[in-house]
């Protein structure tokens, strides 16, 4: 049999007790294979998408009543023919009917290996297939929505357009190589600049975007700072409060248990809290300073609370010194607005910049355009709604040196270089290109570092 | 509505992540209901038993790509419509979708409404919808089969034909009292008394096996016992590894921790090391021994190793009558076989009684036989293999309280009591019979109390 063509089997529901688990096994012949388990209509001769009552037998053992549903090639996930069992939510019978399936001939699958299948078999690219994985790690909003977007879309389509009609423009330019002598030019050079400048006006929003791709997938890291009493935690529980329900109480999701995590918009704000750091005493506590005081030196974004009653706008600025670093946006929250005289706002715009934000924690005043500032702070408002966001480092490393090898060529065309150092440029920018969307990775090596990534039965 | 017509949702695999998972939605236009969030099909147009590829969708947000598969009443699990939605199985993403359904007009399902529903439904009757729960928490090879004969076949159907028969008896008796002034006997005595005498035959061994259906369930406590140095140790690792791979890699399998699980076949040995109760020292450890102590005293089993080279018969007798009480099976197991001189078992025949066992935990040999008079002695021998088991103990003690009143009736028939009497005791028989089946349970309450135990999504 072909490589990646046998029968291979996983299970594709969570570990653990539910009511049901449903086993997944695909390849060549996987439904006879289930057929020799199987008791019930023979799901060889059925049609696909369609689910058939049966009972799962070990020789003359009954080992559970099961749902077999059939889909055939090319109509599946991974585009083979494949079979889905869901059996009672047992870990025992669901382990036992996988052994069963194992000595009957199938493979326990490896890491993403049914996703691995679905690119080898063009279900997806590659670039699509790494976005099932996100969604499946999806744990906010955000995620979900980047992860869902790439997988079902992808920027990859835009790409492999774009690079197949520079694959033309190379293939010209190596026939110029053969015709050396002649000193022919088949690749008209100013089709093929204005064809990398299109390149270059796709390659670098799709850059860009990686900050906020990666504020989508990882969190904003944010500095919450203030004087003791500037009403801090007041307002972190406003926030908090607001904004809990949804992802809380769901399990499997992980979070670092120093952090608080805000949620607006299903963009998470990775918040370090600050209070500890004045109250550094012994060795032990010294040491949690320190790790703190690290995560800050990664912060991008800083809050600083301060009570507008008891502060001047220089000791207000004087601690923004302080705090402020390169690379960190700032929002100044001037708060306790209700405690302020009747003319609050008077007073406020007398005093203070008007980039600050007047709120009031106690009374919930002036919290929405907090969370809009937060927001456009973590940089929702730079990037169209539908717009290409690049989360994954591979991608990005992988845009970032095409985008250089363009350059070159572009460069290179300006000082009149030769068709073969031309070429070269142009084959770099095409295989970083072809990366994205797996068109020119065909080492097992690389698939496997990408899809190990993935849990087992996907 | 009718109550229990509503569509219900729930998750119906595990928690946590994994490559999918699915969402159950079962009840009175619950189709219609999916359809208001789904893109693809129509799948209240779509055939029973067949799977649909299409969008979950929040208003114009794609929320993911899923698989529905549309079971139509009453070919379901719950005998209603229901769609089985196969999720990508991030827990935000089902979480999400669920909440959507909810929204949509869908309740969430209480702790198994589903199985109650099929109950209901009159697919399962009560006994078999009690099986269910135990399949799903079957952790060893003995539980899965137990549950699954009892839910596909159950001991029911036998005991409601029976059950049927006791009824019209019932009626004719209760007849003659509407006719009591003219002594007349419309049941005949002698056929009740037939009847019930094979009823009493039927229920008295099921009543015996609950013994062996328990310790199916929930494992034979077993004490270990013997001198230090006797090779306890050596013989727990030698059973232990020949049994240990099938089991012992599934998560959710719970397992107490001070106590070892030895599994022969199937059934669970709960194996209580009485190594540590000697060297009770400190007040602690002496904690800990008194539990030993309390499990000890609760065990049924004891298996006592000794070194065959070092003890004599009534040093063997000593030490037991040490450890043995009252309801306690014994296995005496003569270890170091290995270490005797050439005529080993000649030395071992006329110095022990032929009930000991001689093994060499070293050598593996005797091992076999060891492991057969475990079973043996956890009764494994004593029920036909395809015979019914009791393991629920609801219907452990109904099957009681319904024996008992049975005997009543025979004994009245003997002492020629009246109508009214042996009425009133057929009366209760027949309730008690109808609780295994779910017949005579009509209070929502009692119900309420049974399903509670199964997991949400069942």
């Amino acid at each position: 049999m072909q490589p990646n063509q046998h029968p291979i089997v996983a299970l594709a529901t969570p570990a653990g007790i539910g009511a049901i688990g449903v086993i997944r096994i695909s390849g060549d012949g996987a439904l006879s294979l289930v057929d020799g388990i199987f008791k019930g209509k023979r799901l060889a001769e059925q049609a696909g998408h369609t689910a058939h009552f049966g009972t799962i037998l070990d020789g003359d053992i009954a080992i559970d009543e099961v749902l077999a549903t059939v889909f055939r090639s090319p109509r599946s996930y991974t585009g083979q023919d494949t079979v889905e069992i869901s059996c009672h939510g047992s870990p025992y019978i669901l382990q036992r009917v996988i052994e069963l399936l194992v000595a009957h001939g199938a493979q326990p699958a490896k890491a993403g290996e049914f996703t691995l299948r679905a690119f080898l078999n063009g279900k997806l690219d590659l670039a699509q297939a790494e976005a099932v994985a996100d969604l499946i790690a999806a744990e906010n909003e955000a995620m979900r929505r980047v992860a869902l977007q790439q997988m079902r879309h992808g920027f990859s389509e835009q790409l492999a357009d774009l690079r197949e009609q520079l694959l033309q423009f190379a293939a010209l330019i190596e026939l110029e190589l053969d015709f050396s002598t002649e000193d022919v030019e088949f690749a008209d050079r100013r089709q093929l600049q204005a064809l990398v400048e299109r390149l270059q006006a796709v390659l670098l929003p799709m850059i860009q975007s990686f900050r906020w791709g990666n504020v989508l997938k990882n969190g904003v890291a944010t500095v919450i700072a203030g004087r003791p009493n500037a009403g801090k935690s007041t307002l972190l529980n406003v926030l908090l409060n607001d904004n809990r329900a949804i992802v809380s109480d769901i399990p499997g999701t992980t979070r670092d248990t120093i952090e608080e995590i805000l949620y607006i918009d299903g963009i998470a704000f990775r918040l370090i809290d600050t209070a500890g750091i004045r109250q550094s005493t012994d060795a032990i506590e010294r040491i949690g300073v320190a790790r703190t005081l690290e995560k800050i030196a990664k912060a991008t974004l800083l809050v600083y609370v301060f009570d507008v009653t008891q502060m001047s706008l220089s000791e207000v600025e004087s601690d923004l010194g302080q705090w402020q670093r390169d690379g960190m946006t700032t929002i100044v929250v001037a708060n306790k607005m209700d405690c302020l005289a009747i003319n609050a706002y008077d007073h406020f715009s007398r005093h203070f910049p008007l980039s600050y934000l007047p709120i009031s924690a106690q009374t919930r005043s002036g919290i929405a355009p907090l969370r809009q500032a937060l927001l456009q702070a973590a940089g929702s408002n730079s990037i169209a709604p539908d717009s290409t966001l690049i989360t994954n480092i591979r991608h990005y490393e992988a845009l970032q040196k095409a985008h250089t090898a363009l350059n070159q060529v572009l460069g290179g065309m300006q000082q009149g270089k030769s068709s073969e150092l031309l070429a070269f440029d142009l084959r770099v920018a095409l295989d970083y290109l072809g990366q994205i969307t797996g068109k020119s990775i065909d080492s097992e090596e690389v698939l496997g570092a990408i899809f190990s990534r993935f849990c087992i039965g996907k």
